[in-house]
């Protein structure tokens, strides 16, 4: 899958560095369990959830963890995007996952996208519950 | 610099998805231009900082944004952890820098690790101030 070419990350309009960043802790998953071990396509499946809001990735980098003796190991996929990133780390053994999705408001705000990005990201894991938090970040007066 | 060999990322001790997420947003930094642009410099820093305090790098990736009119692009750099992963992103024209160091304590409690690191991460940058947060991830009875 090709990427978008890249933007410059700051505007004179808004400051590049103000941002919002929302967490996901994803409990008792009930997806398929490839979801949570299988890193490629797990990864695969977040960037073109990524560009499907609108979001511009720029790099990606997926990495798998050795088999426990509870089974297949977890996986982490980050993709760096032009307004900041998005990391997932899984813990099959407890049907667990989190989620982070951190966009900067450059050029324009990013916040509907991002959130629409972690409401999708969440629906694919099907968890029993979730703990999500939403953090302002870099708005100071700088 | 050689990676560690992959450790499993689970321990029938410690609930592995149970960890701390530091943040921190960096501002008016005062350190050389160079660590906010040169993504290579900064990232092998990072890496080494991430060794020093005890954490484990299992894979990295540094991405350098265009230059604007402003000057020099910023940079991202990440580098994932067997405990989880860190994620820097700086705004070179605004002297600003943004720091996540996330940690899961699966075998030990890895909370005193993140905390020196990021206390090594925010020095290196030389800010006038700060906004720094402390998020417990993953700690729900799952």
């Amino acid at each position: 899958m090709p990427f978008v070419v890249d933007q410059p990350r700051s505007s004179s309009k808004v400051r590049g560095m103000q941002g919002l960043h929302l967490t996901a802790d994803l409990y008792r998953c009930r997806c398929d369990t490839e979801w949570l071990t299988d890193a490629l396509k797990l990864g695969d499946w977040c960037v073109q959830a990524i560009e499907a809001v609108g979001l511009q990735p720029v790099d990606r980098l997926f990495h798998t963890f050795p088999a426990t003796p509870a089974g297949a190991g977890g996986v982490t996929a980050t993709v760096l995007l032009a307004e900041s990133h998005v990391c997932l780390h899984t813990w099959p053994e407890q049907k667990g996952v989190t989620l982070d999705v951190y966009v900067c408001n450059f050029g324009e705000d990013h916040s509907a996208k991002a959130r629409g990005l972690m409401f999708a990201l969440v629906n694919r894991f099907q968890p029993e519950w979730t703990e999500q938090r939403s953090l302002d970040r870099g708005d100071s007066d700088a």
